[in-house]
């Protein structure tokens, strides 16, 4: 046991490119013995454990950290306290905790709750963030296309809570982006159908892995069958 | 002469700490015989001048340009095509060009319309983008706070056309930024009194750099004096 406390770091480690994360992240990844991230599923590596597996050394523990995907805000909690006492046992060691988080750490991320729940558990405990590249910017970057210009408007939504705060979006923004678009695309695309939006919009996959996939003809698209980490942007503006 | 074309590259190189360029971004700028950047101000250096700086190394071209701070179309598009110019010179000799720009190369920068002017006169040259880290996520890691959690819809204005489009943001998204929002601050504080915001807004200037500065009890501040690259982040849902 160690007197001091460890630290924790959130980092983001960007979309999907390992070469994507910053070099004050990678300094912090290779600095802590200890890197959590959240566990995969199905027995797949998760995401985030992607982009840094090149960049760990042998040495270093891996702790992988289980969230469940779910709505209950009881099972959410029971899990983030979980695995906030898993980190705890490090940082009470005296040892420093990195977590790495896809994209940016501040951004619709898993950091934030496992932040606080440490936080609670061990209230001096020093927790620092380095930001990230995060999806919607990295998706414009391969499209090649500006994602936002002059004084053009930007709204995200992380899901599409309902139709009409889409139509909202729309006629209040000049770009939108549309996280995880994949399990609402089929409305998504009646509206902007509707709107005569189709040849504005581009859908990006896997963006900046290897498999990353662009679909810019969305005419041809009425229905698609997409993985989760699919981004929608529309240049309604 | 060469007759194979340059490549152009834009990188956005982050919000001022330059190790929060991304690795991708730092092998390109090690490998291009010619380093672009937005010209300084008055003598001084620029933004993603100084950030690159640290990670040049003297044999490489430097190759300020030069683009004004004015709203007049044609004055604008006159400097474009002039900057244009001087980097398809280096192109036409078979020499890769990356142009630095200060937070994300597809997010406001000034690297759209260089990228548009050298494609009309270089119809043939490669033109690529790295993503980088932008100031808003950036911000919300100095503060310790996530941007976004959740559902929360995220409205980004890059100035503020009008009120009533700050009005807009604030009844329709849970989260809203304002970048530079230096010259328009006393008025945007009215609206954020007048609806009990002032205790969920923050305000960062020189975001993650040496001179960074976190304003969070913004009942003080009626009126603040902020350098151009202030930010403003309320959580309004």
């Amino acid at each position: 046991m160690n007197d001091k406390l460890g630290q924790l770091w959130g980092i983001g480690v960007g979309p999907g490119d390992p070469e994507l994360i910053t070099v004050k992240a990678l300094h912090c990844l290779q600095r802590c013995p200890v890197v959590a991230f959240p566990a995969g599923r199905h027995g797949r590596p998760g995401m985030a454990q992607t982009i840094v597996a090149p960049w760990l050394q042998p040495e270093q523990v891996q702790l992988p950290l289980w969230f469940p995907y779910v709505q209950d805000a009881t099972t959410l909690e029971t899990a983030w306290q979980a695995a906030a006492t898993q980190v705890s046992e490090y940082l009470t060691q005296g040892q420093d905790v990195v977590f790495a988080t896809e994209g940016d750490a501040s951004f619709y991320s898993t950091f934030t709750y496992l932040a606080q729940a440490v936080q609670q558990q061990q209230p001096w405990a020093q927790i620092q963030t380095v930001p990230g590249v995060c999806s919607p910017l990295a998706a414009a970057a391969a499209l090649g296309q500006p994602l936002t210009v002059q004084h053009q408007r930007l709204t995200i939504l992380p899901v599409m809570h309902t139709l009409e705060a889409l139509e909202t979006a729309l006629d209040q923004a000049e770009v939108v982006v549309l996280m995880k678009v994949a399990a609402v695309y089929a409305q998504v695309w009646q509206i902007l159908q509707r709107r005569e939006l189709l040849a504005q919009s581009r859908v990006v996959t896997h963006i900046s892995g290897a498999d990353q996939r662009i679909y810019d003809n969305l005419d041809n698209h009425p229905q698609l069958s997409l993985p989760y980490f699919s981004l929608l942007i529309v240049h309604c503006g």
